[in-house]
């Protein structure tokens, strides 16, 4: 909702109509298919509520290359469903019952209507995409660089499961896994969005950049706030990557470094779904005192200041200001 | 392998390099990524020898209108990937132990990297198409008509999840579920080898039935082979289908026609995973008793009568002959 005439309005407030554009183009593509539970089942996550930072990334950089950032919706809706396919199946393998502050689908619903739904989820974002209005050549590399980049999400999320079993994982095997993971949609939100509005050579690679760099920072921040955050503001159970054993950056920067009994301790809680509050604690307290919270906030921010760094291929103008913006919101945020 | 001079030749024989060409692209295909494991876990079932059937059927239709066949390896190869992946998926949630032969993706590596895989193999699968030598303007349509017949394969799988818990499902519902699940494919098969072979409208519609009725001529004998067949030819576990509690056509006739006794002891059999060997034999003699198997072989008949007659679209060519001879596997094949 716009606030006009208040001069701290975020982000999210400023993208006025073209967030509703995008929300507007998810829910009507939902609106697919002849079982209700199936249907309802897809709609769980999609429609709860999300910042839709994907396709918002899309349509800005696409505005900010040509002003042609409604042509990006169907993309971006696609991207947005994509990853919610990824979401859906990640929470049945992490076993979290909590996103966005509702029930996870795997929970709502059984694991089967999750698995099916996930995968029903992913087809329906290809069929978002091939609604793009672009040439049919252009069509045919941005699906192909959407496969590829699904298929690399999906790599990602296996290497995040192998390190769930190891103790000596390296921050550049977490950065390898969380290009993967999280930072492929992101450079392909904006490298796409680029391509979609015509930019030149320069900012197409440039885009494709910030897109990586802002969610390798978005990730790290994401885990912070995994454990700095507020539950209600989170909509995430207390301390759930520690209790899911997740190599974060923090846990694998502390994993290198913490010694005696402060390794003890922490590595008690890493993974130990029983662990008591006090223990989830504790390892939270030994996070902060070793630097390793620090760490990763700083490492947040080189990611960030580079991000930013990329948008010079931009002319100035309002649509820059926003991914400008945007960019330091994935930082800021609460949620 | 060619068997020269030997009058009975199985079509899969005659098919010759038509097959090799398919399976050599799915090998190539599946060389991708960087994860050892999850390689792994995506080739166990596409290289565990499969017939191959609807890369076949898309070759063969488009060798019969315009000896193209050779330009759909890539469509071909892009849906049995695509295929595979919901055997990964359909076996996590049919909790299935075995599959041709083999022990399932999630019991040889476990349920989280299967989930993966099937999701690796599902973007690898549209990567695949995407290689497709067409005009572009046909792959974006081939493209989205193959995302709706997976989503609707999901949708498939819905409903025979559903179905499961329900003991009043009609045949006519039964059928709308496997026209969804298995004919879908094989109806997306048909066509699209059609669409690339640049057939008459005509063509392309009689293809698009038959594929649809191959589909589920195939899958009512394939429920007929999980009781008839023997293990060690067709790789599953005895009478899984009945353990499993699956709503087939030969249990929705049961379950509809049965009455007393023979009632009883065959729903206490279906879905218990824990029936002896001798009460799945006694549900499987009801079965034969009841009319139920041979109601359901004879349905599958009708179909293949209707797919054969529709080839007459088709001028004589060694192709069609394949094609003729392939809708008689389906119905004649053990395994």
């Amino acid at each position: 909702m716009r606030i006009e005439g208040v001069e701290v309005m975020s982000v999210m407030e400023k993208l006025g109509t073209r967030k509703t554009e995008i929300d507007r183009e998810i829910e009507v593509a939902l609106a697919v298919g002849e079982n209700e539970k199936l249907r309802a089942a897809m709609k769980h996550y999609p429609l709860a509520g999300g910042k839709r930072l994907r396709p918002v990334l899309a349509y800005l950089v696409a505005d900010a290359i040509s002003g042609n950032g409604p042509l990006t919706v169907p993309f971006g809706a696609g991207l947005e469903l994509l990853h919610n396919f990824t979401l859906v199946h990640d929470d049945i393998m992490d076993k979290s019952d909590m996103r966005r502050g509702i029930v996870s689908v795997h929970k709502k619903y059984d694991t089967p209507t999750a698995i099916i739904a996930g995968d029903a989820l992913f087809a329906l974002g290809f069929e978002e995409i091939c609604k793009l209005q672009v040439d049919d050549v252009l069509l045919r590399i941005i699906l192909n660089d959407t496969a590829v980049a699904v298929r690399e999400v999906a790599e990602g999320q296996q290497m995040d499961m192998d390190f769930e079993k190891r103790n000596d994982v390296q921050v550049k095997e977490y950065l390898a896994m969380i290009d993967k993971k999280t930072a492929r949609l992101y450079f392909t939100a904006a490298r796409v969005g680029a391509v979609i509005a015509k930019g030149t050579i320069d900012q197409i690679k440039a885009m494709g950049d910030c897109g990586y760099l802002m969610g390798v920072g978005f990730q790290i921040w994401d885990d912070v706030l995994d454990l700095e955050g507020d539950e209600e503001k989170t909509g995430k159970s207390f301390a759930g990557d520690i209790r899911e054993g997740k190599r974060t950056l923090m846990a694998v920067y502390a994993m290198n470094n913490l010694k005696g009994d402060e390794k003890k301790t922490f590595l008690s809680a890493l993974g130990n779904s029983k662990a008591s509050r006090r223990t989830l604690q504790d390892a939270i307290d030994i996070l902060h005192k070793s630097g390793a919270v620090s760490y990763a906030k700083n490492f947040a921010l080189e990611y960030v200041r580079e991000a930013k760094e990329k948008t010079s291929v931009l002319q100035s103008s309002e649509a820059k200001e926003l991914i400008l913006e945007m960019i330091d919101f994935l930082i800021r945020r609460e949620s």
